[in-house]
């Protein structure tokens, strides 16, 4: 007999109720008294278990009886409905085969665990209710993504990973070798010889595909990347990993409210897109992790993003009379408690805050005619602050070269940056979004190790 | 008045018909007489140019004329069809404004470049029909990977890229760190002190996201990764990248069988999307790059795969009397002119050959009873030869342990693999599909650098 996944039991029910199926999965609970027992059977396809029914008439009934939870199963039998149950139905096992007995020392039993202790069993922590939902969320958040870019024709660029250059003139990196760091390859005057690495120069591991994007975008127009970035931050706190993932779009002749427009549908897209796909799930973190969290998402998706710019944000929390940690004053940048206050008490929905101070944004951020602003957005949301950040980009030759080196910037790094500007240059725009952050907002998980399948921080690179 | 893209005009040609339009692009050719002109615009979204009229009634049709190529514009007027003509519409230019003037030493002339050139100016080659097409076709089949998988209820796992552990006890890795590599800390007995560097340990760049992968396959069932890989090998040669993206699907309560069966839907699938989606970049490969890609490409898509043993296709290249470079015998590795061989003369379509020699393949794959052979198959394909490697994994604990040993890898670094066998073991299994090799495939192109936007080999991370 076909194996039919749980999946398709819950989704199609009537096509199953009352035929024999074959289910196979793992124990989640097992119960029994002298004549019969109930298994709780997860077959990893969905949220929730299967019920089967088993009675002493199977010959194995003994042994299923005393198996360890996590024990894996293949059980035939009918599915029955069962209306007045708590369950919607349950199989009554006519076979049970033992496809793989579990270790009593199961380490991860009914009883709740800390979500600290489930990042010690990071290996088998998806199997709990908690992981088992952000993961999936994960999965179906991320090609939500790129559903949203590939039905509006952008191309996926897959930029590198290994670079030469810092996107940022800034930002801790990880160094790239192949160097025996026992025996380190020195120059005559004692410096390192990096003309003797795999790469016959320094190699870092990058901090944003922009750049590279950029690049794609002049011949593609609509681009997106999609991939991993790294930051060698030593900041062990809730929200900040070493490996975490971008998306970052790029649009030519698109200016910053281009920008804005397509950042507002991606962000409403994606949450509408998992709520629609992950019911079950979705249900389970308004439930358990944040019960504020459906009217949160709801509000997002259901409003109209406000737009400020950074000026009159100033003005607002200079205004409101409220007291923060860190003094308001233009020019400063903008902190948590300062973009909280502004989402959450002032519009009570997210808002763009645009034409940030130039001193305080990076180098290829396009110049206002102020002097002072260059065309920069930051989209603040309730809850969290800061999600998606973005600028319309310098595409003017002279401007961009002034400002590389004004800031102190290798001008020969940037050679094929600048170029983009000497060939065909088109006013353009593009915006990040963390994954993880969108993950954490979309859940309610408040620690950015929880919604990373194997997280790596400062000291810790474990599995 | 809106922009309209080019590709929506190629794809509704009707809907725009005698109206007035605007769009905007950059100028791949350009030529004039005295009193009109032709350009012929390429706005990104389109693999195929969109033919603009321009008339001396155009205030700046001088300035216009003079445009080198490259240069960007925003271009309004009346699209007519032209069913006479080799384009099949034109835009009668009612107004042309020049976004941005190129350079006129663009480097990217009409006349033909080598790749080897074109790898030289890899920020501005996707503007060239080649890379166009080369990366749009990128984009869709990352796409179709998704989709396939996404459609079928797998969970997407983003596995982690810097990693304590080296997946196949081989394999050259690149070394990931902060360390100031000229004065690296040491211990007292001389030796590198890593609990010093960012992690608290010695880490590298991944090899292979399957490990983990299987951790998300015991909870998830059916699980794939998409992401970037690594090898620091020293191999200069058109198919190896030091970074490059892998594929990496797991099943759990999946056999060899079951993998066939997925990557062979998974092959035809990808290659069956992107020529339903990508028809007029698909025409050029098979025009101007490999002028019997077509017939490869139905071939596979219209075949049954074979299933052979190695033992049986040992057997028949012994038996064959052809002549090969490295002598066949069994238990050697089958080399590419084997693998073509088999796939290409014997079958005439894609054969996956099982049951690999243990002694040539990885720790992780399931021994066979005979002793002697693992649950290993390799798909090879007509043209190339091997394309996708998996097996079922071995999932019983003793003998999983064992094998290790004997192989000298650290048990420890593999606590968490092996408890996977000890809690809710199933059968599984998995395979690898080098993104890379698959596009070269279905383009034709032969070197690994031009299906890359930005590539990186020994020797070289330009950009």
């Amino acid at each position: 007999m076909e194996t039919t996944l749980v999946r398709s039991i819950y989704r199609d029910t009537e096509k199953f109720a009352d035929k024999d199926v074959k289910v196979s999965g793992w124990i989640r609970t097992i119960r029994d008294s002298k004549s019969f027992g109930f298994i709780e059977l997860n077959d990893g396809t969905f949220f929730k278990n299967i019920q089967i029914v088993f009675e002493d008439k199977l010959d194995n009934f003994k042994e299923i009886s005393k198996l360890p939870i996590s024990s894996s199963l293949e059980v035939e039998g009918k599915l029955t409905v069962t209306p007045n149950a708590k369950q919607p139905f349950e199989i009554k096992a006519s076979k049970i085969s033992i496809e793989g007995k579990s270790s009593s020392d199961y380490p991860l039993q009914k009883k709740r665990h800390s979500l600290e202790y489930l990042r010690t069993i990071a290996h088998l922590r998806p199997r709990s209710n908690t992981f088992s939902a952000v993961f999936r969320v994960r999965s179906l958040a991320a090609y939500a993504v790129h559903k949203f870019f590939q039905d509006r024709d952008f191309v996926y660029a897959q930029t590198p990973l290994i670079t030469g250059s810092d996107c940022e003139g800034a930002g801790e990196m990880f160094k790239v070798t192949t160097f025996d760091l026992n025996n380190v390859p020195k120059k005559e005057d004692g410096s390192v010889d990096y003309s003797k690495d795999f790469f016959g120069k320094e190699t870092n591991l990058t901090v944003s595909g922009q750049l590279s994007a950029e690049t794609m975008a002049l011949a593609f127009r609509n681009v997106y990347t999609f991939g991993p970035t790294f930051r060698a931050e030593d900041s062990n706190t809730s929200r900040h990993a070493a490996e975490f993932w971008m998306i970052e779009p790029e649009m030519a002749f698109a200016d910053l409210n281009d920008y804005m427009d397509t950042a507002e549908e991606l962000v409403k897209y994606i949450i509408k897109y998992v709520m629609d796909n992950a019911p079950e799930e979705m249900k389970f973190f308004n439930s358990f992790i944040d019960k504020g969290l459906f009217d949160r998402l709801n509000n997002v998706v259901n409003s109209s993003f406000g737009r400020i710019t950074y000026t009159e944000a100033v003005d607002i929390l200079l205004k409101s009379g409220a007291k923060f940690e860190y003094p308001v004053k233009w020019g400063i940048d903008l902190q948590t408690e300062h973009e909280r206050y502004l989402t959450e008490k002032v519009y009570g929905k997210p808002i763009f805050v645009t034409d940030y101070p130039k001193d305080i944004k990076a180098f290829y951020m396009r110049a206002n005619n102020d002097g002072k602003t260059v065309a920069a957005a930051d989209l603040l949301v309730p809850g969290i602050g800061e999600i998606v950040g973005g600028s319309q980009r310098e595409e003017r030759y002279d401007i961009l070269e002034k400002r590389i080196e004004e800031l102190g910037l290798n001008k020969e790094d940037y050679w094929w940056y600048l170029e983009l500007r000497k060939y065909g240059e088109t006013k353009h725009s593009g915006f990040g979004l963390g994954f993880e952050r969108i993950i954490m907002y979309i859940t309610g998980m408040s620690n950015i190790r929880d919604v990373i399948p194997f997280p790596r921080t400062t000291g810790s690179a474990e599995f």
